[in-house]
């Protein structure tokens, strides 16, 4: 597609232009050597537009019904709170084909027929590390776009909840009732990252399972320290369908927003993930500048090729090929 | 710990001594660069001396029960089969401190006093690559040592699936009865990556479900292409308690084999794997030589503390160094 001027992507963007917006994002994501420079540069002039927005991520178990729980909250963020919402996803999962068997049509069904929503799928599939950082831009488009949420969902093989974790300012884990041993299903590593848990399709004949699982699962939040900002994850139930406990959780949401805000740590989780962020466009850097480097680009096809044959081991072939790079 | 020398590693790895060979493993997981080159030498002494195993990667839903899985499992090649087996896992999740609530002491608590089962924890968490180059090479001593199955099991909040994925010959995944939406639980990208399914806690008054939920998943298995090899994943059942079930689940694994192996798929998977390989290694070197340039060295802390403070974004910060670099 041909490309606006810079000062159009910047323009339109701010103005919130959505048609614009998505092209600046397809400039974001591209993979062409001569779209680099343009979305250095759309992000240069955006970034100071960018931050002002409640990043929450989303994950969940298989079968939680995240897309059906992010359109149920994003209607009720539009409609009872007269908010704003950008919802995107990170999927490095699937170099084959990715994606959910339902597809992405019929996902947030009703969401996407919104105005004051903007529904970006997760950029081309490919190594997690550059899929995070081109959604981690998209992001701050959407926030000089002038969305006032954001939500980020996980989606795939479950690669992706550190990644959606380092961008955003609230974590929620949707868990499921009667999934198991409830306790021995969560890990310690994704309990120490969370923020909230709601347990979805709590309704009908599930609702006292529901309210159980609740409970156990609050009992072994307990058990963890509280993290340094003061929160202890609250667990909440709720269901999609008939909308109860939606409220209570974007409630949640509000309350942990005010509290990291007060004692100063909203700003230090950013700083500390602007680090990271910086460590992942360096990677992409040094990376880049490896396989540009002539006597690189010329010998790694024929090294691959023997690794692919069997001929030379992948020790021999990567010692050779960064001895010619030093 | 005093570091044997090349020719006792060596050694003691080929004789199947498990104290040399936790030692040898040691040196290769280390961070220290005195130890680079010795981990080097020692991979390539052993590298020809690897590949000769079944190599099985099994990942499965939280409360699946993996690691009574492979405790089970295990138990059944060594006293049914007469076999040997090597288990590790790849656990990048938990920078804070890792590990299932449970701990890994009650893991697999008959195969850990088992002579023949070589249990290996997850090397030293960090970012996913790093840790999966490590289980990879682990792998390789471990074949080496004489161990002809290798389990490689998923730990964590999920992120090392396609990892485990890419050094296995067979991909099996855990997945419970009665979890929620049995299909819409299932991602395209974890269907694409799996040799086999297998329903665990088949037992007692959980058994008409497991069998519900074995059609219901081989439904949905049905509905995917059969992969190159020609092979379609089967679904089974099993539960760890009783037993039953884990003869068909390994006889699966061998029946895999013998087609891979027959038609040169095998090989192809592993020359492939191979390949992928080599770009952790090159993605690692090159990490390598650029921390360890001078003028990066120099300039890296003073970026990251400004870019902590607000000061820099990490976008001016990235370019600053890479310029450096370049």
């Amino acid at each position: 597609m041909r490309r606006l001027s810079l000062e159009q992507y910047v323009d339109g963007v701010l103005r919130g232009d959505r048609v614009i917006l998505a092209r600046a994002i397809t400039v974001i994501e591209s993979e062409l050597p001569s779209d680099a420079e343009l979305a250095a540069q759309i992000l240069d002039r955006l970034l100071p537009h960018s931050g002002n927005s409640r990043r929450v991520g989303i994950t969940g178990v298989p079968g939680a019904g995240k897309s059906t729980f992010i359109d149920a909250l994003g209607m009720l963020l539009i409609h009872e709170y007269g908010e704003n919402l950008a919802v995107m996803s990170i999927d490095p999962s699937s170099p084959i084909s990715g994606g959910s068997i339902l597809g992405d049509k019929t996902r947030m069904e009703r969401l996407a027929a919104e105005e004051r929503a903007f529904i970006r799928p997760s950029p081309s599939r490919g190594r997690l590390g550059g899929v995070a950082r081109r959604t981690r831009e998209t992001m701050l488009l959407c926030e000089a776009a002038g969305y006032r949420n954001i939500l980020v969902e996980t989606v795939g093989v479950g690669q992706s909840e550190t990644a959606v974790r380092s961008m955003t300012d609230f974590f929620l884990l949707l868990m499921l009732a009667g999934a198991g041993d409830e306790l021995q299903g969560i890990k310690r590593g994704i309990i120490e990252m969370l923020d909230g848990m709601a347990i979805t399709k709590a309704d009908g004949d599930n609702k006292p399972r529901a309210e159980r699982a609740r409970l156990e699962y609050a009992r072994a939040l307990h058990l963890f320290p509280a993290s340094a900002d003061g929160w202890t994850p609250p667990v909440l139930t709720c269901s999609s369908i008939t909308g109860e406990g939606l409220v209570e959780v974007w409630k949640m949401i509000l309350a942990h927003r005010q509290l990291i805000e007060s004692v100063g740590f909203l700003a230090e989780r950013r700083n500390s993930q602007a680090l990271e962020w910086m460590n992942e466009l360096l990677l992409a850097g040094i990376e880049d500048s490896f396989r540009k480097d002539p006597r690189v680009a010329e010998r790694l096809p024929l090294l691959q090729e023997e690794v692919r044959r069997g001929a030379v081991t992948p020790f021999a072939a990567s010692r050779d090929l960064l001895r010619l790079y030093r």
